[in-house]
């Protein structure tokens, strides 16, 4: 658990962060949130998430305040003591606390809100040796998909589901038959010297899925947007999941059934090399992706 | 806004109404609510409310705590000077607040909130001239679409387009062009001598839908639940949306053009009549729906 927390405009003792139950982040979902990596203290790729998370507070009609963000997700790290270590940060920011009612008022003050935590030293063993995922009869739908939305409840479901197979991850399947992404990744898959995944319409556009698409781009990889079946997957000699925390994971299993040969591919570990390169080289020049 | 609300266990200052940033409602939308109107200080249809709460509790795993809510309800009322008039309370219950991570701990301690609030006396007017609606180009979708769970943004979103057309209410029209509910209502059309609602699959199954069900049953009257084309609801004799809170109110507008007459037709002010009945029977004898 975390010792402290951001509140607003300070760093606070977890225990003293209290926010008003009138919070239109708790009563409606009125409100987004962003999580990233911070390697040695240094956050990656925060203009990407800054930049989601304005296109998304824009389509809400919610501000988003001015903050010196790298200072507070310091500050933040420093008082739990992470900042030597490999840590996630979650921004979180609701529409604020406002009379009772679903139309919001015309102003409000937003809640900012800063969790971190040291990363799962379990992800390293599933980012060497790859990892087992299971496939949900159900999906998130809609525009809102396309958006990091406070609502988690499919994800959590998806999750409790995933460990009760004491899987990694949990895919998204829709009612057509598509695998459309993680409870917290997005989906590739390798076939025959190309790389796949599914557009980015009705699923998270992650900023890790964005940046390892430029990367094989840039590695000459054959790469093609389009949905995928329940049996592309099945069928394909490698997959993987892509998210900031957990950056390249290997998929190895699909439930019980092996995926490919059941061992990390190629395709899938140079795209992790080309990704520990890419951090390495943005964090050694103070990130500004 | 309310002067009190309740909070785990006691009528509270709204000031004083606080609650962990940790807490799963506010990270991840992880809870549920309901909203039920109360008639001069009698909540009406509690047990019904308190199932349907139970209920979608057990499937995302909540425990709802064993309250006298009966009393809980008449001390809030009281603390804001509600119990004479008629009101709305609402009850918001999330797994409470733990460790950061979606996978739910087995073990946690549930948040209740409940607050208050009078009865908009805007509602009385379009209950007896009719109301304006809007469709909109989106819908809930999914099997939680079912649940009152916390997530309200395609709600939130309506309501600000229903607003930009002074509209009372907008309805959510899914991909396939099926009208499936409004933002807060269900929906019923009487064409022909029938009565017709959406059946209740990824929809909110209302509480006063499924009683003006079994009124106009009672009544005699013809009912089919059907899914609804847009073109179903444009050629409607008459139209109406039922809620806890709104009660039956009858549509006579869809955006600029008229619904039927334009005027309120005889069937909606029947199952307005059987319900108002029905209500001031419950109150009376203290309900027990």
């Amino acid at each position: 658990v975390p010792t402290h927390v951001f509140l607003n405009s300070a760093v606070v003792p977890v225990g003293r962060a209290r926010i008003s139950v009138l919070d239109r982040g708790l009563l409606y979902g009125d409100g987004l949130f962003e999580t990233l990596r911070t390697y040695g203290g240094k956050p990656f790729a925060l203009r990407a998430h800054l930049e989601r998370l304005r296109t998304s507070a824009r389509l809400l009609g919610i501000r988003v305040p001015a903050r010196p963000w790298e200072r507070d997700i310091a500050a933040l790290l420093r008082r739990n003591r992470l900042h030597a270590r490999d840590a996630w940060v979650r921004i979180t920011l609701t529409r604020g606390p406002a009379r009772p009612g679903l139309l919001p008022p015309a102003r409000t003050q937003p809640t900012v809100i800063m969790t971190a935590g040291a990363v799962d030293p379990g992800l390293v063993t599933a980012q060497r040796r790859g990892a087992t995922v299971v496939l949900l009869p159900f999906a998130r739908r809609g525009f809102l998909a396309e958006h990091k939305v406070l609502d988690y409840l499919p994800g959590m479901l998806g999750k409790v589901i995933a460990a009760s197979h004491s899987a990694f991850e949990a895919l998204y399947v829709d009612s057509d038959g598509y695998v459309t992404e993680g409870t917290t990744c997005n989906l590739f898959v390798c076939r025959r010297g190309q790389l796949l995944t599914p557009p980015a319409v009705e699923i998270l556009p992650g900023v890790t899925r964005r940046l390892v698409l430029a990367l094989a781009a840039a590695d000459g990889l054959r790469i093609v947007e389009r949905r995928l079946r329940v049996a592309d997957v099945r069928s394909a000699a490698e997959a993987f999941l892509t998210s900031s925390v957990a950056e390249v994971v290997p998929i190895v299993r699909l439930g019980k059934r092996r995926l490919g040969t059941g061992k990390v591919g190629e395709c899938t570990r140079h795209v992790q090399a080309s990704y520990r390169q890419l951090v390495d080289k943005m964090v050694n020049q103070r990130s500004t992706i």
